[in-house]
């Protein structure tokens, strides 16, 4: 069943606040257009690290930040490579007794629908108004199944192998209540109240069809508060993406994104082998991590024993080897006692992708940051959040590397985990997950 | 004792990131004061309503946030008077046991050398690089003394009547784990990683002094994100400030700042009336109130049905007998059916300063959102911030209408509370509280 974008005949009665937002939506709109397009179609490209990256060009006036509108349409779902935005949800919901393939379809629809109209600025009556008079802001909302999905709904040939769960990893502390579920939602926008109205938004919609299993907020940088694009640095301070591929970069497609149908090995669910079945063409799967950062230990150490831990330097994220952010470490130099200058166990040498056999994925986190433990200590960290084509060729072997020999793993603790099966954007008329859900 | 603002003597040993950091900020300013030095002041002056009135004016550029700075040093604190900003920490201390007044003024002037170096954007090594890149991004740090401070300083003599504990208002849910305090510290900032910055690097520097009694995250609209400088909306869509007082009214200061020395009645402490203590001239007293809002039951409701709560339109904050957000409510106007337009519980009807003897206080709230409770409820509301000469003729009349008649308080609850004494800023080379510390 096709789904019309600009529909509006679901519950909407009340013309009144309808037709005053629609007003209030075209005078903002209608400043963004004199900024030129150039400010709109720059929020769908660009590279992830540096958020200002992303930025119309500085004269396009106030309405800059909410102006930027995001694509939902397109090859791949919106919210993986675009520029880190400075708020985000994360919200997984389990679906309902009782609810199945159908209901689970119905549910994308409308979410779909929804995402779209809200990724435009399309707010009207039928939500909260509290995104009224901004822009879209940059907003993404990005649909994800875990392995859970496919039993309920009926659906377990279609499940992907690179979905089995991942890996025990011994120094996992894993809250099963904030892990996994059935259905997984990432929303960015670069402001909050906009964020929020799309949150809302999408948990009215799941009505009886899917709960709320778990709910996570985050943040970073915000549009302008760098001078220029810089790589963003997380709550330990530490400059945090420099090593992400680059859209750039030959090889960044395959990395990221399964392939289109046809490129594909064949379905899963039909040849048993290991690749992707067709309706994740154009998909990409997310690891979600909850890492709490041992705040009150790492800001115990001194900066010298900070930037051993790391390998680089904390000032501009430049390798203990010399050079700028972007130089390559030199993991054979050595100090006059003969010691490596970036030690054995330093992150930056055990997370790096040729020592994994190629591994790459793209991280795209948020910072969390839920206030203090009763003791005083902050719960406080990063939402980790990375995507590729492959887990167990991404995050599972670097992850292994990192648990085992990684000296950071002293200042942090993985709390929850999370495997999302991402599937392709979707194209005009069609919602996400059309592909699985009426296959 | 007095201050010097620049010293940096404390515990900085490491000059390699010291100095590179110190580049990295010349850089930035650099890049703010080619925008113009307005760009600068406007971080100073300006509305509370509108956060975009404080923005630098088009084309200054992608720094524009980042390079922002308010002055710590004048007749009032920052924090009060400063445009919304979009993010929030409020952070309430205990002193530890054993800990008196000389404590206290110590951990007062370590934090005001603290709030004055991060406020200008002077990031050293003493601070954890969370700040690092970004400028000072409309940074304020506000301090505040509670009701228990004094008595436990041996200050007791210097507590202001209007520091007595606020009523018990029936409609209240308060857990007092989350309200009061000895110290109240407000960080605000247009980045989220700027804002915990400071507030890690104030918390560090309680040391043993004083302990965390209570934390909390706020959030409001991005700069940039409406086309327009505009009153901001809350989490159930309201407009949300409209009646604020405006610094341009000629009683402003004087209903939200107690006055200056020698035009007051004389000292609280020595005169037994209820006059403030000289050591108050310049501050102002806040009150904050974490304010669930029920928002699945509010979202349950018509827009007309939360129309007549509010008694004001949703789409653009007008009152229902017409006009625009600032015109005047009509309250004797009746419908055809003999009821007032506006009804007798409309929060805007009750809210009013003239149906409450003048009492008038500067709003400048955040808004919260942690998550969902288990049962998929949103833990969301509004971190309620106020400001005024005295509480007693500010927010107590105001609220005791509120409490007993507000058609609102369905959807609302007040969970925590708590009433400080926020002293006048500190003038050159003192601290904030010195006037009381060392009196």
């Amino acid at each position: 069943m096709a789904v019309d974008d600009r529909d509006r005949t679901s519950t909407h009665t009340d013309s009144g606040l309808h037709a005053r937002v629609e007003l209030s939506r075209r005078r903002l709109i209608g400043t963004v257009g004199a900024a030129g397009a150039g400010g709109l179609a720059l929020g769908a490209v660009g590279g992830v690290a540096g958020h200002a990256a992303a930025q119309p060009e500085p004269g396009a006036g106030l309405a800059s930040v909410g102006g930027t509108e995001v694509p939902f349409t397109g090859e791949h779902q919106p919210g993986i490579t675009t520029p880190m935005q400075a708020r985000g949800h994360l919200i997984a919901f389990d679906l309902a007794p009782g609810a199945g393939r159908k209901e689970a379809a119905a549910l994308l629809r409308r979410w779909s629908a929804t995402a779209r109209r809200l990724m435009a600025g399309r707010t009207d009556a039928r939500d909260s108004a509290v995104a009224l008079d901004a822009g879209p802001s940059s907003l993404t909302v990005t649909f994800g199944f875990g392995h859970s999905f496919f039993g309920r709904t009926g659906l377990a040939k279609q499940r992907p192998f690179a979905l089995d769960p991942l890996p025990a990893f011994p120094a996992d502390r894993l809250d099963a209540r904030r892990s996994d579920g059935d259905l997984w939602v990432q929303i960015g926008a670069d402001d909050a109240l906009v964020a929020f109205d799309a949150l809302r938004a999408l948990q009215r919609e799941a009505g009886d069809t899917a709960r709320v299993r778990w709910q996570m907020n985050g943040f970073n940088r915000s549009p302008g508060a760098t001078e220029k694009p810089m790589t963003t640095r997380n709550l330990m301070g530490q400059v945090d993406g420099t090593n992400n591929p680059k859209e750039s970069e030959p090889d960044f497609r395959k990395r990221i994104f399964v392939p289109a149908q046809g490129t594909s090995g064949g379905s899963a669910g039909t040849s048993g082998g290991a690749a992707d079945p067709d309706w994740m063409a154009g998909g990409s799967y997310a690891v979600v991590r909850r890492i709490r950062m041992l705040l009150d230990d790492w800001e115990k150490l001194s900066l010298g024993d900070q930037e051993q831990v790391i390998g680089r330097r904390k000032s501009d994220g430049a390798p203990l080897t010399g050079g700028s952010e972007t130089t390559e470490p030199d993991l054979d130099k050595v100090r006059a006692d003969g010691k490596p200058v970036i030690a054995a166990n330093a992150h930056a040498r055990i997370s790096r992708p040729d020592e994994n056999g190629g591994a790459a994925m793209l991280r795209r986190p948020f910072s969390f940051h839920d206030g203090y433990d009763e003791d005083g200590v902050p719960d406080a960290g990063l939402l980790f959040i990375c995507w590729q084509a492959d887990p167990r060729r991404g995050f599972v072997p670097v992850q292994r590397k990192l648990d085992r020999g990684d000296a950071l793993s002293a200042f942090i603790r993985h709390e929850s985990s999370g495997l999302f099966a991402v599937p392709g954007g979707a194209r005009s008329g069609e919602y996400v997950g059309q592909r699985l859900l009426e296959s």
